[in-house]
Order: structure tokens, then sequence, then C-alpha cells
């Protein structure tokens, strides 16, 4: 039985340079922070021309999938096997120090870099098509009215193995110079996270359709990063 | 006295293809976007390369700042000129349809096209260090120890001038297909907001420094898009 990689391999286009004891390169740090996502921005080149599209995107091993429409410009452009660029961020925090120089936030973030190529197999694309549902919400996809030919035509599944990567992360808060920790100056940290809501249920929805139970972890006030870290865990369990 | 531009040229580059109908190029939606971030992502091409790395970010008039290390593979690359897209995104929710094809989020996202230039004017660069803590802790700088030369020197303050814009902004919640409609399955959206947490100030500070009266809209429970929202009006009005 051959070793599987655990980590990503590092090279100059993914070594980080700047603060790199802030750096990753292992699969179960780049994987966590990728899981507790839902949007990546996804950058690529036209005639010299760098763009950046946000969209929903999933992991599955270490293969990222994306969805666009045909007719969108990032997939038109990358169907045909284009250099990449994946990055994902959460902002955890804000830092006020007692300098401007070390103000700053905590983070965690991933560069996935690899070549996109749009998914043409139809049973892949009709597996990617279920799980870019059911990733986020494990399962749903049995209780909804099937997808039409039409419908899959319409969407484009575009998917990138991760050839490199790094992760990027800083959580040690307020970090003042040694020199300035006892200046008479306000400093704090404010944490960040990105929260759901009350979930509000369509208004045409006879009252003895109850909410699925697998929804529970999108519940209001749960922090949507562990939400869809579970729904990862349950989804390819 | 001229007519001031109230809008972005639109062009090939810009011009939203897909879902157009989501789409603004007018100066107000695209900068109320950008001013309720703290975050962009950034990417630039490099021997053929895209690179998309996140940073804090802020917005002049037209003009965009961003700052990195002197020394990081972002600044050293962009120093000379070189286009650059500037994309910023706020997740507002999760929109769970009666078919996998109508699953989707609401939205608001800037696409914003230029070239970054290093500011080396000492001048604008001094202001801009200032902005960059300002602009989202009103007048701070002032209550601050000074920033030396050597920190001065070690920061690198980009600029852009945003050439062309797009905003794309989806906000209808759930939108199933007529047909659809009466169909017996569960169907929601669950509202997705990005909120501060209790501020953490620095236990080394003695208790009679108060926090100060300027970081009032960075409040736990308080939205952070509001609270970048208002700091931004505050600072440049």
């Amino acid at each position: 039985m051959s070793q599987e990689a655990t980590t990503y391999p590092i090279d100059p286009i993914n070594r980080v340079k700047r603060l790199h004891e802030r750096a990753a390169y292992d699969h179960d740090t780049v994987h966590a922070i990728l899981d507790a996502a839902a949007l990546a921005h996804i950058s690529y080149v036209i005639d010299g021309q760098p763009y950046c599209t946000p969209t929903l995107f999933w992991r599955e091993g270490t293969r990222l999938y994306w969805h666009g429409s045909s007719a969108s410009r990032m997939v038109r452009h990358q169907a045909g096997g284009v250099p990449v660029c994946v990055t994902v961020s959460h902002l955890d925090s804000l830092v006020l120090a007692r300098c401007g120089f070390n103000h700053s936030v905590d983070y965690r973030s991933v560069m996935a870099f690899g070549q996109a190529v749009m998914v043409t197999d139809l049973e892949e694309k009709q597996r990617a098509l279920t799980m870019m549902v059911d990733r986020f919400y494990p399962q749903r996809t049995a209780s909804l009215r099937s997808t039409t030919a039409q419908e899959t035509k319409a969407t484009a599944v575009m998917a990138m193995d991760i050839e490199r990567a790094a992760a990027k992360v800083r959580n040690k808060g307020l970090a003042d110079d040694p020199e300035d920790q006892d200046l008479p100056i306000y400093a704090e940290r404010i944490p960040v996270m990105t929260v759901l809501g009350e979930p509000e249920r369509c208004a045409r929805l006879p009252s003895e359709i109850a909410r699925p139970e697998s929804l529970q972890p999108y519940r209001a006030g749960q922090r949507l990063d562990t939400a869809l870290t579970q729904a990862h865990r349950q989804a390819y369990k």
C-alpha cells in the first residue's frame, strides 16, 4: 500500500515568502480552511488581463469543483484547461494596536493552484451537480424536483486538481512591540465572525411540511464556517 | 464646472455577460459595496500564472489603496504598474430552492480593474499609512505611537485608479420556477451576515484608559459591513 501524500509540494509558485511562520502546506490545514468556506475567489488570465470571480466551490479529496453558467466568460475561457488560482479567506478579527504598523487582522486563507478544466464526463458532471447541493445540505438532492437535461446542459461544472497550495494563518491577536506594550494607548482585538440569521421558510409552504432535520447545523446564530465544516464531513463521511 | 463622471465606463473587460440584470456600473452602487468591506482579493499575473491575494484595502474617490510588506511577491511584482483585478464580495444569504438548479446565494460583489502602482511619493504614502488606520477607525492615528521611518520603509503602499468596474448583486432570495412553486418540497432562505464579537481590550491596559468613543460603531453584534460603511463616511466626510 503506497503512502498517501499528506502535504502539498512546495515550490516557487506557492512558497509563502513573507511571514513564512504563518504558512502551512499540509492537507489537514489547507483542507480545513477550504471546507469551512462556501465562497472562493477564482483568478484567471485572458490576454494578459487578470480576472477574479467569486463563486461557490467545494472540495472532494484534492480536487476542487465550482460551477458557472455555460455562457459565462469564466467558464468559456477555462474550458480548455488554464492555470487558475483559487483563494479562500476567513476574516477572524480586527487588531487595534498601539501603533499603526502593528494594526492587523487575524485570518485564515488558502491559495490553491492548478489547471481548471470543464467536467465533460456526464457521470462525473451529474455527481458534481448532486454534490454542489449535498456538500452544503447533506442528502438534500434526494428530496428535490429532479434536474432536467436542459438544466444540466445550462450548467458548466469546472474542476481543478490542487497541484500546489499554501495556507496562511494569523491568529495571535494583539502583538505590540515589547517597547510599546505599556504605552497608555487604547488597544484591543475585535472578533469577527460570519453567522447565520433566522431561516426564512418559503411562505407558500403548507404548514405540515417541516424543516428537514438535516438542516439542523444551519440555525440562527450558528457560525457559517462551523456549519459548512459539519456539512462537508457529513456529506463525505 | 465640468460634470463629474458618476458611472464607470463599460467595455468588453468589465461588461457583465451572464445575468446582466444583476449588474451595475454607477459609482454609488460600486462604491457602497467597496466601502462595506475590509478585505479585497487582488489578482495579478506573473509569467502567465494568476495569483489572488486577500488583503486589507480602502477607497479614496475612484482610487483604491492596499498595502503589503515591501518584501512580498505581490508588492515587488506590482511596483512597476501591472494590470490587476480587485474583487470584493459579501455573502448575504443561502437560498435553498425546490430544485438543484435554483439553489443559489444572495451576494454583493465588485470587480474593479486598473493598473496597480507602488506609491513612491512620500507625502501620499504617509497620508495613505494614516488612512490605512483612520479609514477603519476614524482619527485613531492621532492617539497612536508615531510611525517610525523604518516602519514606513518596511511598508509598501499600492494604489490603483479604477479604470473599469462592475458590481453584481443578487438579492431576490428564493426564486423557484413558477411550475415548481407549489411542490411540497421544503425551501428557505437563510440570511448570512458578518458580525463583530465582544471587543477584547488589552489586558495590560490600566483601567482608567477608556475605550475611545470613536470605536462605538465597532460593538458586539454589529454588522461589519455597517460599521465599515459608517467609518468610511466619517473618515472621508
